[in-house]
């Protein structure tokens, strides 16, 4: 049975604020969950139907799992078809940021991202490519939005995420710098070395001039067509691909 | 002023069916609104904000515009942050779609895709990359969709979207065909021919196995990570990429 505090206590996490104050965000669905519980995460008032509960059991042997209806499930849930499974997961601390952490890597930046299904298929996609930290100025959208992790499919539990301010955490890296920006040189041609950051800007209006002066290197994905721009979860896609398929030739 | 059958044949024009009985759709939005009007389309009852009427009226002399006020267009709109123009657009008559149209160029077809974001996105990134014809199966999402529309972001006015039996369409073109397929050559060393189609497939069950048998070339854009699949547009957009680089270099 649910209690009326356990619904509120959900209902309250589908806000950044409260995901603070407690320390935990939502999973929801199978896939997320299970991603969640396999990477060693704190996974916590799993409440599941009875139909995937076989699939779950497999999982762990040390996590409580409540059953429940759907109809309960949607009491829960911040999707408009409540899941299958639903859990809260504790927010993991991270270690601190440093460069160590990044050398020999291609790290992304992101300046502003809002959307909360362009964030998580841009975790979603860094984990296909092998990238493990994104970098994100404090007015990204937060990651533990349900929305986000939905989207992410699971990888949020494998993608170190950070919130950092950009101006100072740049430089601090010394880290080659390259800013999709229009007018910079062809990716395709572009000798992206073996580390490096990737700065991606916000939806409407890019990167902010003030990031900008922070970028070495600016590159462009040339146009053959009048789209006035790409989607940035595109066009970060598009970035991971080039930096990474010299990896594959 | 608006009437009650203006604000009901709108909200008919949100459902398949009435799009098709009206032989018109809905866009909304500026940037929308104004590439169709630019491409030529037929546009009739435009309605919008006064803050957007200089920026409008600059467009076209031949339309009758309309100012009404926000809450009135979000009596229309089938967006939850109503727009500050919205109109009716006249769908078009296709060519009849023949190998003719298609020479020397690379097709995209898709195979039941059903999210109308990625469907709206993989438009967009076509438009980007100059690709011109998309057919789809008929149990793709109608790119009519207002959802769908709306994340084209103005390319539907520029790309052509047909609806056809790929059973049958695929094997009538006598082009070269690549599928999105796991365990197939590495789209890194694929060389392309300059003239082709790209099969893309649903976002949970890939290209249906009667498809798959029509595919030429099985290719897959390999990973460093651990993420079991990629976002379908993002797939179709490292894709169209990859087809396009060889002319930017």
């Amino acid at each position: 049975m649910l209690s009326k505090s356990q619904i509120s206590l959900f209902k309250s996490l589908q806000h950044k604020k409260f995901r603070k104050v407690y320390g935990l965000f939502i999973a929801e669905g199978y896939k997320s969950v299970a991603e969640f519980i396999t990477a060693g995460f704190v996974v916590e008032n799993v409440y599941h139907t009875s139909a995937i509960a076989p699939k779950l059991l497999k999982l762990s042997a040390k996590i409580n799992f409540q059953e429940i209806s759907l109809a309960d499930i949607a009491k829960l849930s911040a999707l408009s078809t409540p899941p299958d499974v639903i859990a809260m997961v504790k927010i993991p601390e991270r270690p601190l940021l440093d460069a160590g952490l990044l050398q020999q890597k291609h790290t992304l930046v992101l300046d502003g991202i809002q959307d909360p299904g362009n964030m998580g298929t841009i975790i979603r996609t860094a984990d296909w490519f092998g990238i493990t930290h994104i970098i994100c100025s404090e007015d990204t959208v937060d990651v533990y939005n349900p929305k986000v992790v939905q989207a992410t499919m699971g990888s949020l539990a494998r993608v170190n995420v950070y919130y950092a301010s950009l101006e100072k955490t740049i430089p601090a890296l010394k880290m080659p710098v390259y800013g999709a920006l229009l007018n910079g040189q062809n990716i395709y041609t572009t000798n992206f070395k073996n580390e490096g950051l990737i700065v991606m800007g916000n939806e409407g209006n890019g990167i902010r001039p003030g990031i900008q002066q922070l970028v070495d290197t600016a590159v462009t994905i040339p146009s053959l067509g009048k789209a006035e721009s790409l989607n940035v979860a595109i066009a970060t896609a598009i970035f991971c691909s080039e930096i990474s398929k010299n990896r594959f030739k």
